[in-house]
């Protein structure tokens, strides 16, 4: 439960600072910077708590939250050159972020008594709306509907996830597995330029 | 209620394909139109319940209304091509759908003892903000905002049905009357190209 | 009390106008223009009563307000080449808006317990979100993102509620201190054009 906890307040550390800084080209002032860096961070948890009536959200219950989403803005603000030139570590951070999250929310859905179907599309909500609602604020399409493969393999991880929970195996096995599984997946269709067919 | 819970199941399997369909020309792949498609076929009914606070959301306390979304989505997957030719079918679809989704709304707030004006609203969102939400994701404008009679028609069928409802006429001769409305409006309004004065 | 209740209808009323007036450029109909009128209007309230779990919502719960946004768009649709030319007049009454809702949401949000960390968000969002929306509906960059200082301006006022209220100075001289306060510094960047700095 500790290392959940901490992890929870790590990766909303670490949205909190892709947020401000996925602004940097739009010419926005350091207030949109944090507001983004805000959103980014609670968007997809806030979406997933109020579609299933889970009150308080996270950060309004439990303000250690906010205080993770402040640091994450400061030091997008105070580290900006240095973090915009870690692409690649930034790119990492975010994938950890989006595999942890998406396991966080089909774990709150399930732990309040909800279908795997419903906890599957939980967990990818938890991971990619925050990034999906900034990048509607901000006027861009959002990177769900990019090339990439991004919010499929959230999905993928989560059906993993629920697949082998249903198979009952130990719960730390199961974060780990589908954790390491959209990590994979990411990694792999970026290294190989993969992407899912178009409609035509 | 039969007869409704079929209907409205019929008209969230067509929104699930129209919503997946309206994103083909922006060169999505597979994963980005099944999620307009949901996010069309829920977002109304959605926004309508949080409003209202009435949970559980529609979607989430009965999963067969996922699998018509998912039907929707393997459809429009399917006979891409076939359905995009059937452009007047879905626009007629289009129309029943939306002047269906205006009722369900309209009942649904009045049996949660909301006032009239609140259930005329709550009608035409039910209606077009799902697509509101789909257009506003991928960075269109909302056909709402179009010259288009859209939304205009809907709350016309939503006060219709009040008034009658007010009038204490049968239950099952309003809903026709309503809908009857609401398709009237729009297929006049597109046949002879009425809109709305702009203000200037 | 009687006086928060007159202030936050006159509020409610300046921010349908404004927002009817908002998209007149957009070449939108009536009722594109009523619609953005309405969501600006209830967007920012609505907002923080989700997230705070606060039911009925304003405007479901008391009706008169919504009869006080019909009567601010059909102001708009009605006097639309003379308050369009009030722009100066109209940058008034919105930041005065702006200041207005932004101690009625911190003051709602301490009344339903919450932490002043919580109180001055709700008190920003209430504020400010309404616009949000409308302008991302309409495919504008928000406010909020723009060089203008706004956001900033409220988030001010409400901390300045906050340490007021932490010293327990009289709640009427609170109010209009950080009233006060909010307009002064939006009028000063205004007139100044002062901004706050960019990452880079």
């Amino acid at each position: 439960m500790d290392l959940q906890y901490g992890l929870e307040l790590v990766g909303t550390f670490v949205f909190a600072i892709s947020g401000a800084l996925a602004i940097r080209e739009l010419e926005h002032d350091m207030f949109g910077a944090g507001f983004t860096g805000f959103i980014t961070a609670i968007g997809g948890g806030t979406l997933r708590d109020i579609l299933l009536d889970s009150y308080p959200l996270v950060w309004i219950g439990d303000v250690v939250f906010l205080y993770a989403i402040l640091a994450g803005i400061l030091a997008a603000f105070t580290f900006t050159n240095f973090l915009s030139r870690l692409r690649k570590t930034f790119f990492l951070f975010d994938t950890l972020g989006i595999a942890f999250f998406t396991v966080l929310g089909v774990e709150k859905a399930l732990s309040l008594g909800m279908r795997p179907e419903i906890a599957a599309i939980m967990g990818m909500f938890t991971a990619v709306m925050g990034g999906v609602i900034r990048d509607t604020l901000t006027n861009q399409i959002p990177i769900l509907f990019r090339k990439e493969v991004y919010a499929s393999a959230c999905l993928a991880g989560a059906i993993v996830y629920l697949i082998l929970d249903h198979l009952e195996i130990a719960r730390d096995l199961n974060l780990l597995i589908s954790i390491v599984v959209i990590i994979v997946i990411r990694l792999l269709s970026m290294k190989y330029k993969l992407s899912l067919p178009q409609l035509k």
